[in-house]
């Protein structure tokens, strides 16, 4: 029998992924905007390094934390491009983000504790915090508190759920929504977990591709945040498997004790791979340009093909938009449009069990040709229902 | 504050490589006996799989169980060289068996449930359980039960803890033992498990490595067993960090829901390589065949230096040795080994922490110049004494 606990959602975008992957190899032309995985391959200087790791081919386990060059290499970056001087020693290379959050639910939290996330969020928090014994306090991120999390909706929801909050999660740029957080806010809501004794966890996965608004790290002004990072996005590295998180000092060791025993290290010729990526900016900027360029094409052309943008699509790559003129089941409806106009995209329950019937999720990551292919399908899908 | 479920201890062995790596790096002349961890890169045919993919460089999510195509060459694998039949609907491909570990605890296991492992074992089973909230009882796998789990000794550590478990994982080969428990008494082991309702674990990862005693897979005879695997071992590829489970029918939705939202998937390259891999026996063997030979070496080198070798070492690439005639703390004895001898091994108290600190594990997967040059080094150490 299955455990109790592991009675959770599946992750839908996962889902649709499979399903999507299976109608691909049975010859249909499905483009996916399901994912949010860059279509370009990792950096130039990754590959290359990656290539020249495989001539001799000795790759092993590595620290827990990862190989000594990565950390200072990630170190040396926060250090060039944003002031903030950090101790290598506080930086723990991951397998992907999805380590990091594993990581930091144990490590921080016991069983029936309880962390906000955003609603709608990213569904592998509410699942993996559900897996693990934790109490999951959904915040709406509306309209009226910027589609952020702020300390008045985290004290309306603590009153709403009769709890105390033991940790607040956070992702600037957001999944799906696309929020940036400009500094004066993270710093507000940082600030308000530090008084309160609360862990504050600031998902900065998207970091590098804002398009509007501030981008701004935890760790401009906190060294008590848990910083969760990874290589997948910004730098094109989501097959990859690695990620990095930043730690507070006095958490070090527990995280490295839980890494040991939970993954043991990071894949090496990943963690070769992405030392290189962190050289390559001006290759992935220009990737991010084409990401841009999606946005500003599907601001106008969602809108025009009756697919009204729900949120602010500052940051990300993500277009979250209101279908709720068609239907309030967005499952069954992301699964006629894969099937009939042959695009994948999210059903908005992944992101909110309460409201996702209303809503898909749209990643825009992939080239200017098939985003302009898949909106014109969808479009031409949507006016013959 | 950390949380209390994360004051597990930590995995020594990944203390000792971080340490060894230390040394190295400082010019020492350290061989590593500390992990498990073969000299020998990935065979030539996943080096050369992962070089083409490199060539274009598209790597990204897989679905959650990984790639079609492994998956189905896992199941032939089995059909192929045991005579198994494997739906490879049942096969998912994992990050490493720690993904597979950490996965099947929270599949099956709820908060509090009792799961028996050995004693000694591998020490991330007891750390991920602890962390996972779950009672762990360590049973004695003594020369009393042939160094393995049998129902007598389960039966009487119930009643010692006044428990029923909730699940039963055994290795076979067994780390660090050594132990190849065959296929009768592994089967009686299931089969009690089966008619108790109790999970039966079997890890199967130093499959491959057997030189003395027969090789059984649980999937030879039962299909209720979670049985998790691994490309680390025989297949030389650790540092890939590349697995995989097989699920009984049932249980496989609820793997894939955790799988999906806990690691996504495991790393694209690796699940290419691995692949590539399962084609290349004829030079696995050879490196097989080196184990082999250090293991001969050792059982009579060993004693020879005064280290009287204290299981059976009939597979893996394990000694585990007695060191109570020198200490009853084997973590500072490996220290001062590591030191000034300029070997680093892993102290007992890793794999036991009642009896552990009379007993050193030696790993043996290093080439013959290393394990006859570390064995004169330790035995030149141990008479200054």
């Amino acid at each position: 029998m299955p455990s109790k606990r592991s009675d959770i959602d599946s992750f839908l975008a996962m889902d649709v992924l499979a399903e999507a992957n299976r109608l691909k190899k049975a010859g249909r032309p499905v483009i996916s905007m399901a994912v949010g995985q860059p279509s370009h391959p990792a950096p130039d200087a990754a590959l290359a390094a990656a290539r020249a790791a495989l001539e001799h081919g000795h790759l092993g386990y590595t620290d827990a934390f990862g190989r000594e060059s990565l950390r200072v290499a990630i170190a040396e970056d926060y250090r060039a491009r944003m002031g903030i001087a950090i101790d290598p020693a506080r930086i723990a290379v991951t397998t992907g983000s999805s380590a990091g959050f594993n990581l930091a639910f144990l490590a921080l939290f016991d069983a029936g504790d309880a962390v906000a996330i955003a609603r709608p969020g990213y569904p592998a928090y509410r699942n993996i915090l559900k897996a693990l014994d934790l109490k999951v306090v959904e915040v709406d991120a509306n309209a009226e508190h910027d589609f952020t999390l702020t300390p008045e909706a985290l004290e309306a929801a603590e009153k709403a759920h009769g709890v105390t909050l033991a940790g607040v999660l956070l992702a600037s740029p957001a999944n799906p929504t696309g929020t940036v957080t400009g500094r004066a806010a993270l710093k507000r809501l940082a600030d308000w977990c530090h008084a309160r004794g609360t862990a504050f966890i600031s998902d900065e996965i998207y970091h590098g591709l804002v398009f509007s608004g501030e981008e701004a790290s935890a760790l401009s002004f906190t060294d008590e945040a848990v910083v969760i990072n990874s290589f997948s996005k910004y730098y094109c590295m989501t097959g990859w498997r690695i990620g990095w998180m930043v730690l507070p000092e006095k958490l070090v060791r527990v995280f490295e004790q839980l890494t040991q025993n939970i993954y043991i290290c990071a894949p090496d010729l990943s963690q070769i791979a992405a030392e290189a990526a962190l050289s390559e900016r001006k290759q992935l900027d220009g990737y991010c340009n084409i990401y841009r360029n999606n946005r500003n094409f599907l601001t106008s052309a969602l809108p025009a093909i009756g697919l009204p943008v729900a949120s602010p699509m500052d940051g990300a790559f993500y277009a979250y938009v209101d279908v709720s003129r068609y239907t309030n089941d967005s499952l069954a409806f992301a699964r006629q449009i894969l099937h009939e106009a042959n695009v994948a995209v999210t059903p908005g329950v992944d992101f909110d069990p309460e409201n996702g019937g209303r809503f898909l999720r749209l990643s825009y990551a992939g080239t200017e040709a098939e985003i302009t292919e898949a909106v014109e399908r969808i479009g031409n899908w949507l006016p013959a229902r």
